[in-house]
């Protein structure tokens, strides 16, 4: 019998959904910690005491960056997803292979250019680019693919979230848009030191959105979570003078593509991870809310505790 | 000043050109043993008995298959690529990520025939799909990633041929357009028993076709080779009564996609390496010929010895 759910075109069902259907498909191996669904892939290595991380990420001209992108930030943007979301396990970024489509009249300028972008951030990292492959398309396309590795056991998951946990984020959120989509920093030593010190229970990068990707979180981890949206770290490239305030937290739970860590600590532990964050780094960490007890939902509030569930469509007093 | 080399485009450079160039522009780590340029990149990791085998490779709508391929095909062959560069370094292939780039109006059970195709040949193996990334684009696009491991030291690289060596090559070649470009079993049990018996000096899988393969051991092993025309394995896709034999062996040569395992051995262990494979295999291995001290040239001859240099263009005595 045939299914009728495989009836259905991508556009219909959303990338989720489809990626769900064909992991649902997959079998796996006895080596393999953590398969589709978060960050990167992790697998045991016999006799070394690392587990591995893989994953991948595409960067699409006319998806992910304007044909008159600087080609260095396109670069820079292929590398950095991938060693983002090495980071976000909380691992160490080994090595990368650079997969290219481009046009028959690409300049070999511009080519070397993306390379140059992809290089200068895996050697900022410690990682080196040491395989790919090169063809022809009709339009300029970078498949990277990154191998990290961190202490046996200890890469941060998605799923490792409790009731009471703390929620923070690192750095300022929203209006990537504006450039920092493809020059952010991917936070490579602060997620090493977040697992390497036991700090994070879980974690992950923000790409699709905070709402989006705490959703994530809730949904690995079988919790839910309240965000206080006065204590979002709003980015300046959504603030400005003609906005107003929930048009810019709007900005920071929705827009995506910010690379900044999402982590969930102990609550007993929160006020020493803070003092020891701020010791290490100067990057701004920020408590955003907790975890609770109700399983997928997402509330917000304000300071005051007015507020409600966040929906799939967003909170409704922050429309336009 | 400018590089005057820079202002090409990809068109004029050809591929492995373009690669070259890119290749000079990346530094490496001390744990990376082969970068770009062999089948696999080979890395060590610490503590591990093994070395690590890595690969990519793309299949493209209109480049590697027309809209018309049967899914699964298309699937066997995205897998079966990588799954032929880790048999052709030796190794066990472990972990593949898959990166898909499809349309919107991409019909889901087109998608999952493809990953169908891909989890079979991988699950053959003893590998699986454990990663990989969705995303929107005009054709039909995969791009591969597979991780494989080999006990350290033991990679077959392109670089072990040495004079005297006898060239050895798998199945037959040939007329892989007719179909077996997308049905083509990656030799991954021959691939690895070649490494572990310790047979193989250098090895490589046909993708470009046997002359231009044969070229790439020769580069980097730094020797030259005699290939007996007479001896090499001419499949049925070529053969029929209308062609003569010439016209077969010059599709042999230099149609590509075989991926058949094309090795040398030394020549003293060679009769016994004969021996063991006609045990081990019902798959033949044929000897084409031998490593010689020339370095670069490549020598195409007729059973009686009569031949000469075969160029970039091909030997003439075997145009149409």
């Amino acid at each position: 019998m045939k299914d009728h759910h495989s009836s259905s075109v991508l556009s219909e069902l959303g990338e989720r959904e489809a990626v769900r259907r064909l992991a649902a498909r997959l079998t796996s191996r006895a080596d393999v910690r953590v398969g589709i669904g978060d960050d990167c892939a992790v697998t045991e290595a016999d006799g070394a005491p690392f587990d591995w991380l893989l994953t991948t990420d595409p960067v699409i001209e006319g998806v992910h960056f304007l044909p008159d992108a600087p080609p260095e930030a396109v670069g820079h943007k292929a590398a950095g997803r991938v060693l983002s979301d090495i980071a976000a396990c909380g691992g160490e970024p080994l090595w990368v292979l650079l997969n290219v489509v481009a046009t028959d009249y690409c300049p070999m300028e511009r080519l070397e250019a993306v390379y140059d972008g992809a290089e200068r951030l895996c050697a900022r990292f410690g990682a080196a680019i040491i395989g790919g492959d090169l063809s022809r398309g009709e339009r300029l396309e970078l498949h990277a693919f990154a191998v990290g590795r961190v202490s046996r056991g200890h890469a941060v998951l998605r799923s490792g979230a409790r009731p009471g946990d703390i929620l923070y984020v690192t750095g300022r959120l929203g209006g990537s848009i504006r450039g920092r989509h493809l020059t952010f920093e991917p936070r490579v030593r602060e997620g090493r030191w977040l697992a390497e010190g036991g700090w994070a229970t879980a974690m992950m990068d923000v790409s699709d959105g905070l709402a989006a990707d705490v959703r994530r979180i809730l949904e690995r981890s079988g919790v839910g979570a309240t965000i206080r949206l006065d204590r979002v770290p709003v980015s300046d490239d959504v603030r400005s003078p003609g906005k107003n305030e929930a048009s810019s937290v709007r900005h920071a739970l929705c827009d995506g593509e910010d690379f900044e860590l999402l982590f969930t600590v102990r609550s007993n532990r929160s006020a020493a991870f803070e003092r020891a964050w701020a010791d290490a780094f100067a990057l701004p960490c920020t408590a955003i809310g907790e975890i609770t007890t109700e399983v997928g939902c997402l509330r917000v509030t304000d300071a005051d505790g007015h507020g409600g569930v966040y929906g799939d469509q967003g909170y409704e007093h922050f429309r336009d």
